[in-house]
């Protein structure tokens, strides 16, 4: 499979490929991988839904994970950039949480190896949860009696409720937020049904035009590479046109924020594209409103196409297969803050 | 039952009463009471449900009535006053939503009569969900496809998007969120053992110091009155004491900002204490951070009563004693806006 993957892959650089037939569809697995020194267990992913929906340990008590990557949405905030506390605003697109598991890298730079390392970022981002370090965040948590049990039954009676504890339950409960069975998925088990004409079309354009030299694997995200490996390209790639001016898409440097290597400059990781047509608006600064229009722009910028609106059609049709399905989940009851707030008065 | 609580209630002023034994103790209700036009169904409950907890109607695609009144909390947001879009904080502090269809207004100063007006108000607040009018927000509704089969389900296919076919959805759902069967309730229909001693003795305190006076009813919040009378009382009563400036008790002009009566200067809707342990900080304005100093600010204010530690001790635990059931409810998928944002990039 990863041969396969490559050998599409060596190809990119602009050139049509003429794959939609060789190409290897992958259905999204009913599982995502999970590391061995974080293996899922049901108390991790209980505490972890809790703390993932809880705001009171950011800066104001407004802002929790579920703000920014909203999973009754499409795992993100349908704004162009998130906004945290005290209503300030970052210079990205949150990324959706949905399927994240199956990233090799986190954030838009990949400067977190695994969800585990992901999770500890926004809670100290000045204009995220705006927290000063995560130790401030986690007194927040240890001062609500009724998570001790919760950290106990997940992580033994000695000493659970630290940091690094914390970010696996939030990292086990992410690695639960999977969406298999999308119309796509269903067709490439062999429901020739599952998507219409129009997305078969688009299906086929989506290997031929070449976006699948990125766009590879179960997720749409690139290869199965190790964690912290991650899967980066540079975008835009071709710079010769309009769209690099009308959306900005050149003042972020992207990875070389991280690695300080003028060679990195652009870079970004490849997203998943699973339920792209949820996560609008589109790219690493939430410049395009549309995902027709995105998909124009990534023909152009990547692989310098000009798709037609018949194409850009087909592409969009076939990508709302993507969509998959969302597990049920409880609403949790956060454990109360008996008889007193966390918050100073403001 | 209306007697007995008016004559209790006629006794107020400061005196106290002997009427622990003698004082009519209600259970609340398994359901709340419902207007004749709008009986609670299932479908608007489902409805609006997903409407109570989508951020993407205000200005900013932040804030969701869920923001401030979280139902997964004690149905408020644990802070001094809420914070709404950009980051901008209002002179009052969230009253809980759990048990709100218990009561005959709506709001700290009454200004609402049901839940189906109140559900309208944060909307266009500048300071809250921030939209210019509701039919604004309506129209962000509207713009989302998948919306319209919950709202013709809800009201039938004649125009059935309407901003008040919205709230009358998100009052039914507000109905179904009471909280019966606390150990209070369990206590009064004869489980002798559902409050310990020191809660018991909090209980007969509760009502010999005269909290009863106006904090009367199974919800606590005082008599039974039609939609819209509103049952208010003089906030701070008694101003020859250090806390009416310590925590700026007398500030806020209260119901004469409705009525513009300068007789109804400094009244305040009496809330309910159901779950009053889980809403901290206190009182119209949330200058207070312990239920304790709660308590003995009321008794001292209200009731000119300087409690012992003993008693206001006693009196928090009984309190804690109204902390009822949650209903457990499946968090809702919020239908997406395949392919767009309603955001402006910001």
């Amino acid at each position: 499979m990863m041969n396969r993957i490559i050998a599409v892959w060596l190809f990119f650089g602009g050139f049509a490929m003429n794959t939609a037939f060789a190409y290897d569809w992958q259905a999204l697995p009913d599982k995502a991988p999970e590391p061995a020194d974080n293996p899922t267990t049901p108390e991790k992913v209980e505490l972890g839904r809790m703390l993932y929906f809880d705001p009171r340990f950011s800066r104001t008590g407004t802002v929790s994970c579920n703000s920014c990557h909203n999973l009754m949405l499409g795992g993100d905030d349908n704004r162009g950039v998130s906004m945290g506390v005290h209503g300030q605003t970052g210079g990205r697109s949150a990324p959706t949480v949905w399927n994240a598991a199956f990233a090799s890298s986190q954030f838009w730079d990949g400067r977190a190896a695994t969800l585990e390392e992901q999770a500890k970022g926004p809670v100290a981002n000045p204009v995220e949860m705006g927290m000063g370090d995560v130790e401030e965040a986690m007194d927040l948590v240890r001062a609500i009696p009724g998570y001790k049990p919760y950290f106990e039954r997940a992580f033994g009676t000695e000493n659970p409720m630290t940091v690094d504890n914390a970010a696996r339950a939030v990292a086990a409960f992410e690695r639960t937020m999977i969406t298999p069975n999308s119309p796509y998925d269903r067709f490439v088990k062999g429901d020739k049904n599952a998507l219409d004409a129009q997305q078969q079309r688009g299906m086929n354009s989506f290997a031929e035009v070449g976006c699948v030299s990125c766009h590879s694997g179960a997720a749409f995200n690139g290869p199965s590479l190790p964690p912290g490996t991650g899967f980066f390209m540079k975008f835009p790639t071709f710079t010769d046109n309009s769209y690099v001016e009308q959306y900005n898409l050149a003042a972020d440097k992207g990875r070389a924020d991280v690695t300080g290597k003028e060679a990195d400059a652009g870079l970004f990781k490849v997203p998943t594209l699973r339920n792209v047509a949820l996560t609008a608006p589109y790219f690493h600064n939430g410049s395009v409103r549309t995902l027709n229009e995105a998909v124009r722009v990534m023909a152009k910028t990547q692989l310098n196409r000009d798709l037609s609106d018949a194409q850009v059609s087909d592409i969009a049709a076939f990508l709302n297969g993507l969509t998959g399905e969302f597990p049920e989940q409880t609403l949790p009851r956060l454990p109360g803050t008996p008889g007193w707030t966390l918050s100073e008065s403001d």
